[in-house]
């Protein structure tokens, strides 16, 4: 059984070394010096073991896949990233090898994403391992993106693909079948999402995208989301919703529906709006960020998501498949 | 079985109402306008139901606890409390009321301590709940009382009584025999820690503690926290620690040495350091903050935390009871 001292001070401890406001995790709290003229974002996501990841996901996978559905949120504000705070309710059967790759996968997303740990509690958890993020990032104040800016007349825009993340659940779990290489690029979707933070920062820094939500619940649950906050309707064009080659092939063995793609979930791709005129400055944005993106539907002044085929007929989901009204 | 979208609409987002930041806990993060050329406290707590909490407490009690142990290190530093952010990951097995019941603790509190919900994650946990508190406070740039200020000559204090906790989970769990009025106020000193955040504002805010830290993890423990981040030593005379009444009807018992009472932990009471010339000024605080303190030692040139009988012989916890050397 291990310590939670010497866990903090072997494997946490240097995560927080380059930090003045983590106080070498040493004091009662950390002390940060919010940026001038600044909003902090602050959010936070738990994921159990189990029920968020899988218990034999590599721990250092983990890790990163925490600290980046954080540093999702903070990008569908198109805030910069600065640090986190950790709790870490570890299972006690986990060993320090277990651990110690967390805190690798940790550091890693440290230096790719340039934030600090600030701060955190561990302990140990009496059931499955519970582990809660929070993540702070800087805006200027009062200019972070929002779900409620949406226009109509607006174009909505989706980024990098969608329903990788569902379909690589489901590959991790050994549960489809097909090519090798397909199924490990979407198994890897599941566990190592890319959080759009630059794209986020470029949409609000050139006064782009009029609202935004990163697609964690679904695309269809997401901009739902969007369209409520915003008292808006959202029309999308199901077949301009971007699929990776990946999924593609896996749709065609028909292993999995469009349905389960774009309710699925995990993504953590930017969903956002964005005037008709701006066009070419958005696509310019995300050229920019090394983020492909696509206009996959418009704001209206109806209510909620309609969804339509290429024929301009409206679709449903209902949870299983498509469904023609 | 509930639904963590109904439990966030019914239970939590009625207490973000007044909050400009958490947007309602409908965006993707909250959004705080830090008090101008100020440093922001963060600091966060997790509690699991049957390690920090009993599983049949009452659920208002267990989330003042949660609220109150976080508001407890940000005393500590001297911040004003702002707000919470909150991750309830809650047993399966919990229901509507249970829920229900911890919030209405969390929305006294908040009227306690003028602090609202900023922002927070609800999940179903598949195992005993795991419940997460990150709370926020602000300081005025560069003037948190820190646990690294002590100067030798300094005098010790601590605020309230010691060991009431310690005693009360015993009491609580029905472990002790005596007075019932007596263990009912000792378990109610486990149940619902009073942090003392008027008198770490007044401290820092009159510049008189040289080095605090909130009692957390036993006061003999917490001290050597602060000598430690001093560079200091500390010789505290047991005789001056002060006690309840109820505690030393317990002692008189000889259910319980002093030497739990001193390292039991769950005070969150402040332990702080200032100069032997500011003791009246520190007096005067302490009542106009409506807390007691005593004196109970001094900072020395040497190393960690050394306890003295009332004939000034040296003692020490050997975690059993006391031993002379």
């Amino acid at each position: 059984m291990w310590d939670e001292f010497d866990l903090i001070a072997t494997h946490f401890a240097p995560l927080a070394r380059d930090s003045d406001a983590a106080l070498g995790l040493r004091d009662d709290a950390a002390l940060l010096t919010p940026p001038t003229d600044g909003d902090l974002a602050l959010t936070l996501d738990t994921i159990t073991s189990g029920v968020h990841y899988l218990p034999d996901d590599p721990p250092d996978r983990i890790a990163q896949k925490l600290v980046r559905v954080n540093l999702s949120d903070l990008a569908a504000m198109g805030a910069r990233p600065l640090g986190y705070l950790l709790s870490t309710a570890f299972a006690r059967e986990l060993d320090g090898a277990w651990v110690a790759r967390f805190a690798e996968g940790l550091g890693r997303d440290q230096e790719t994403y340039g934030i600090e740990l600030l701060g955190g509690d561990t302990t140990a958890m009496p059931g499955p391992s519970c582990l809660t993020l929070i993540a702070v990032g800087a805006v200027p104040r009062a200019s972070a993106l929002r779900r409620s800016g949406a226009r109509v007349g607006d174009w909505v825009y989706v980024s990098g693909t969608i329903g990788d993340a569902a379909l690589g659940l489901r590959a991790c779990r050994g549960e489809l079948s097909g090519d090798g290489a397909d199924l490990a690029v979407l198994c890897d979707r599941y566990r190592l999402p890319q959080p759009r933070v630059a794209l986020g920062r470029a949409l609000r820094e050139q006064g782009l995208a009029t609202a935004a939500v990163d697609v964690s619940d679904g695309l269809v649950a997401d901009l739902g989301h969007l369209a409520t906050a915003s008292g808006v309707g959202i029309v999308m064009d199901a077949e301009h919703v971007p699929l990776s080659s990946a999924s593609r092939r896996v749709l065609d063995t028909g292993m999995a529906t469009l349905a389960a793609l774009f309710t699925g979930g995990d993504d953590y791709e930017l969903a956002f709006t964005a005037s008709p005129e701006h066009d070419s400055e958005v696509r310019a944005a995300a050229e920019a960020a090394g983020v492909t993106i696509a206009r996959i539907g418009a704001v209206t002044d109806g209510q909620d998501v309609e969804m339509r085929d290429r024929a301009g007929q409206r679709l449903s989901v209902d949870g299983m498949g498509w469904r023609h009204h």
